[in-house]
């Protein structure tokens, strides 16, 4: 078992511990839990991969499933006994959010989509699974309005491994320094409380 | 036509009746039924073949649609004389289920998926219609929270139906005693209100 | 570049105005009216390239995107200092709409489904688009209860295009056919406020 694969587990395992604490919120069963915990989990990659490849990645991989469930258990488990460790969990988050850029992104690029394409997907990736996490507890979705640059620093670290790349670096060099820009941009985001405005309709009503 | 056949489309007829209820639960015009009982009937079955197959099963298939285009024709007209029979409408819902589990499990073993993957794959053709139901009506969905065992019936009766095959019992039967698990699980839980525990994160609030 | 093409940027462009104001009335942040935008304007015929082929209609033209991004930028920066206006985005969209729903039907008939998916496929193309952007905002969407003849006119268009290359004429002739009525129905609706009744399971509360 290689590093990349020991991590992307371990990415996948802290989003389906975000995914059960959410469900915990929302008062649902083991059934709810294990479905919303997949859903956080795999949801970014599996609508990657409806758009653009098939087999979906997690098809015909237990490991996937096995370790979300495993980290679901874990969580229902821990939270009789502790609260959970938010903010070790939103940077543990945030490491998963790195490292699933960059894979997002180089799925993009062997595909030889354009560069505006590899961001894209590289924000699908991310995000479109907490999205999907939302819309099933019935709200209106993290990271479209609350999400301290979640999906920012998607866009910010996949641009910063494009430039980089472009400019003759090495992929892996250049892989590590986008992992960098979005790990320590959407830390600095959560600690200092950093918000993008948002776009509000109602505050310009006294227009002509 | 086959038995299987016309049972499969009156397991469909079943989804589409209770999709149209849930339509006029929230008072939606002919097209918001539509696509409602649509969504419910063959959901579960679309997002399936999206993950592992194509074609999509009712794109070349007429007959679906026209299937449930009458249920929730006569639902509607139904429903104008008459209360909708609700106990009876769970008991044939619960039959459907027991079918679409089955045929769903053996779409997945067919792709030579692994067993963990048959039994996911059941529970996404039998759930995730009911699901996206649910997600448009604007609910946290059923069959997440209060759901009387109705993901539970399908992976119970999914691994029996595995397990028989495992020990040299004939597919027919192995089938037939799946589907006898999900129907009498499902039904056993409507008439005696079984409900699986939630799991509810702010119970323990005290926690250190 | 053909007239065909600057007609559906310009089509999907309306399209993510739409999607943009209902980002602005739920306060979003720059990347949530992003998400929101593309959502309403590629939704529905990514949902329609899901179903029916390969690859994405919009993952390799990156045409798409950047009209969506100015268009998006351009009503941000508008409504700053106007009010949007209402009523001629209205009348765009339904020309949009008029123009996806013959784009949709000769996709599906491209594929040779029967008629009844051509009907089916065209309101996919054009209506699914707004309803996730609705979910994604938490709402009941838009086209299953109030929406004015939404979809019911791009079925009345797409029927009456089939119909007519029935009847021999040529496939030009039916588009623009097909397009006057979606676009005159819609554009009826909206003037003299017309909408299909709903059903309403409450109204009949006192049935046996």
């Amino acid at each position: 078992m290689t590093l990349v694969r020991i991590l992307d587990l371990v990415g996948v395992g802290v989003f389906a511990v975000s995914g059960t604490l959410a469900a915990g919120r929302k008062r649902l069963d083991p059934v709810g839990v294990g479905v919303i915990a997949v859903v956080t989990a795999l949801g970014g990659g599996t609508i990657r991969d409806l758009l653009m490849r098939r087999p979906i990645f997690w098809l015909t991989d237990t490991a996937y499933l096995i370790t979300i469930f495993v980290a679901s258990a874990l969580t229902i488990l821990y939270v009789r006994y502790r609260r959970p460790p938010e903010r070790e969990l939103e940077i543990a988050d945030a490491l998963g959010l790195a490292l699933f850029a960059m894979t997002g992104s180089q799925i993009a690029e062997t595909a030889q989509l354009p560069a505006l394409m590899v961001v894209v997907i590289a924000v699908i990736t991310c995000t479109f699974g907490g999205l999907l996490r939302d819309v099933l507890c019935n709200e209106v979705p993290f990271i479209l309005g609350r999400g301290h640059f979640y999906a920012t620093a998607v866009i910010a670290g996949s641009i910063c491994y494009l430039i980089l790349q472009r400019l003759g670096i090495p992929r892996i060099y250049a892989s590590f320094s986008g992992m960098a820009v979005v790990a320590s941009l959407r830390i600095a985001a959560i600690y200092w409380n950093l918000t993008l405005p948002v776009f509000d309709l109602e505050r310009h009503r006294n227009r002509p």
